[in-house]
């Protein structure tokens, strides 16, 4: 909350940038993780490559953040952008949502028109606004179905159920009240191995818990068969709800001085630092149904290098 | 120097183990590091594989600590148990070193006694100590010559160096005035491939930067070639005092809230822990000539599996 | 949660008192507070000075910790001892409690019975159960009635409720199930103004905000117009929830580096050591139900000087 | 280092204040300190009561910062600044000085210049700059003569001197290669008691220690005896750096989690506020040569109230 950075950046940022651009910033490089900025640029030439679109909830009521109407609002958005694309579920790789969260002026103006805000912690808040957003693009992604949603929303947000999208990573700001979408995709069906002009990719999967090289290392493999080399990797990370890693008792959510969410990034960045050779790797914290618990969304981005 | 899980630990631990055991500390398990003890005993076994001994220096008086003084006696000591081990240098792959401090009661001694102390810090009083450790071990095992040696210890302590040990893992202590020294090898010439009673075995390397998979991956492969499983990992970590990781800027070394060793510990152990598989790792901090700047050394203990 | 020093003082200092003595440990010296022991001893002289004494009321299963039965507890217990020593409830100077807390283990327990825990936080459990202890100890005084403590209890533990003890310092601990209490009283009626033999004294108020000087400085007089000096101080303090310090916009409940009560003991133990020109007070944080919201109870002990 | 707070305050605030305008930035409101600003505002009207000025030194090449020469420079200028406000140096309550530090790249600068910074650690320049502002100070004001800033500076910058002044308030920031000076002063010969022109005042003194009350109520008597109200304080202040407050061992040099300017700035500024009833007050830390060592100076600006 004291954290002055962000609002610095936006202060310097936003004025540098188009207005309907959408952006996130994530804070905290913590470890060998190196401050960066991630371009996702819009091209004129037409492309059968990577694809991506971006496009924005109605705006919610302070007494809907965080709660089913968020969620099935934000599914709703994700699937009009999917056929906006025209790829099938399965081809989407990446959604990157921008979502609300409650301040107490927020909570105050639900009491005040009669109605219960679905917490009264800001920071709370926060975790529950990423939660439901994960939710609903789990359910537009064909993830969960209706009913595994309904369940979902009714057992309060938490990062600890069996509901989750592997291709979701969700933040929260203060400065917005919609919801702001990105989705990225790839048209497989229409590639062609060495195309010149599309030579950007994404496959996705997600990390089983903060330890799980193998995941990272499946992807890795992926685009060294497609003869590629990584672009970008986004990864979401959390310390595990539980208290075990594989197993290993951890101590990231009993350091009174240091936040779970900075030694999850830490850990998870260290590791996939070391299996790419990239410090500018997006790697962020509070992972509520991005990935199962304790564990990710992961998506890796890359370019086919011409022979 | 406000963490008393160390004096905890040791008022709690120091009576129950025998008086003449050597017992390194290292705090802080950042990210998915968990807390964990590793015994290494002796067997009354004769055994071809792992050796190990322990040794002491003399005590050093305070002006003493972190210099040359201290850097020619580790070097005799080691030299000395690496002799009574009966193995060549190069079959050496952890020395382990507990090694004192200067508390603010020992500078002030050194001083009425007409002497300079080497720092007027205790904080750089124990990289001093950690660093002229390394260095005394480096040139037991032959890693610099003499010359080396003179030239890394006339330019002050420093993990900035081009001497340095891959097999040194060094820790301050208030509680001590001489060095405990423990040297773990292996007699490979005599070894039998599956050696029913001499299973153990070790490995050495080092990483040289905190994103050096490649080197872990190797000595991991060579385990498996071996028909072995990890027992456990010994590594040193550091931020890179250049303040690039492989090119990368870090910030490790400018946050006022949380040391640079914190960050690298939780970013190296996620590393480690990631390719082991476990997180019950050794990852220490303060890896001055303890590998190159930046990076630290590196140690794997296995078992060879019967069939 | 991570914060050792407080075990480690267990592990050594335990075995060092009788088993029935009564210790409240309260972590943390930040700013010019600093490190010490109040001892308070019984004596064998019949004294008509302070009087003290201490009892217990019965252990609470978990899903009592911190709700309406702890409370109803503590007053009967509080009653208990206060007519054991012959005192009007206005005599009573401090009521120091060590309450219990609800680990994660308690809770599961709770919830394994069929009953829920008053939270599924830990850190709110210790928040809870110091706020019906102070709640006890009002009712107990006679500082609310009945009907007050009912409607205090009914709206949720809450250090913003109007209801609260002037004479209550509470702390919770996880090594125990019942709670700990110890009272401080002055049987003025009996007092001899110079009485040789019963030269100690005490006094209480409580500080409005965490600058609240006016409150200390009244005491200090009284004890100077008594011909006393200053013994010990025990304080509670606490960042006002509502953000603002007599109208100033703090600071304390945003910082998420270092925990609002750390500013708080900082702050008032500031002004304190200021007062009295001494740094050995006792300054708690956690404030709830002990002095208004923002602001804590007070207590001067102190000795009358002979002539 | 990673306080962007300043940064960001910087950003904004700049392009709406005069060019010529020197600002202070002083981060860090831990305990009941407030967030605020304090303006000191020219006015066209000639008056009796308080007087301000402001200057600059001469660029200072990095070899020279946190040396002798700034030091003599500083004093040069605040001669200058008193003679231009027509005052005794006695009747001087306040400079505030805004001095250079050394980054990585001025001490690189005066390396490849063949030149020696006077420190290889910019945290440590920041202090070695304060201190010799504040030693230029002193001897401007007659408050140490020049032998005594001789010594002073041979010996190494330092809180722990004899040699310090009491009206000495100094920032060190990166943004500017000169001193900027501003220099307080009352030409009390020429006031008249009630004056409704002048009804601004300003008394100084300076607090031995950091819960010197005594040093602070002396100043609000003398404000109270004039008819006055606060309008400002401006302290420094610091954790002893021998480890004793008033012979109290304090704790704030031995946190690592914590600076001790973050426990020093609590602890004083809870002690003004209190005795203030205002949390709005300057308390500013790093008082190394302003006011004594575990003090600081100190100055009451304050308005006569009109009968």
């Amino acid at each position: 909350m004291n954290d002055f950075s962000r609002t610095l950046s936006s202060a310097v940022w936003e004025p540098l940038i188009p207005k309907d651009a959408v952006t996130i910033f994530s804070g905290g490089t913590e470890g060998v993780l190196s401050p960066h900025v991630t371009f996702i640029l819009r091209t004129r030439a037409a492309t059968t490559g990577l694809k991506g679109c971006v496009g924005r909830t109605r705006e919610f009521l302070p007494h809907e953040v965080g709660t089913k109407v968020q969620a099935e609002a934000v599914a709703a958005t994700v699937s009009e952008l999917v056929n906006r694309l025209d790829v099938a579920a399965s081809q989407v790789h990446l959604v990157l949502i921008k979502c609300p969260l409650l301040t107490s002026a927020k909570m105050a103006a639900a009491r005040a028109s009669g109605k219960v805000p679905v917490t009264s912690d800001t920071y709370e808040s926060m975790a529950a606004s990423r939660y439901v957003s994960a939710i609903g693009i789990a359910n537009a992604l064909g993830e969960i179905d209706d009913a595994a949603m309904i369940t979902a929303l009714s057992s309060g947000s938490s990062s600890e159920g069996s509901a989750w999208s592997a291709k979701a990573s969700c933040s929260s700001g203060a400065e917005l009240d919609d919801c702001h979408v990105f989705v990225l995709a790839v048209n497989e069906s229409n590639l062609q191995p060495r195309d010149a002009n599309s030579p950007l990719r994404a496959t996705s999967s997600y990390m089983a818990n903060a330890i799980d090289a193998s995941a990272v290392v499946k992807l890795l493999e992926q685009v060294k068969t497609d003869g590629g080399e990584v672009v970008q990797v986004f990864a979401k990370a959390e310390a595990d709800p539980g208290g075990l890693v594989r197993g290993y008792r951890h101590t990231m959510n009993t350091d009174s001085d240091l936040h779970s969410t900075r030694h999850a990034r830490a850990a998870v960045g260290g590791l996939i630092a070391g299996l790419t050779g990239d410090c500018a790797v997006y790697v962020s914290g509070g992972a509520e149904g991005q990935g199962p618990a304790g564990g990710g969304s992961l998506c890796v981005v890359y370019r086919i290098i011409g022979r």
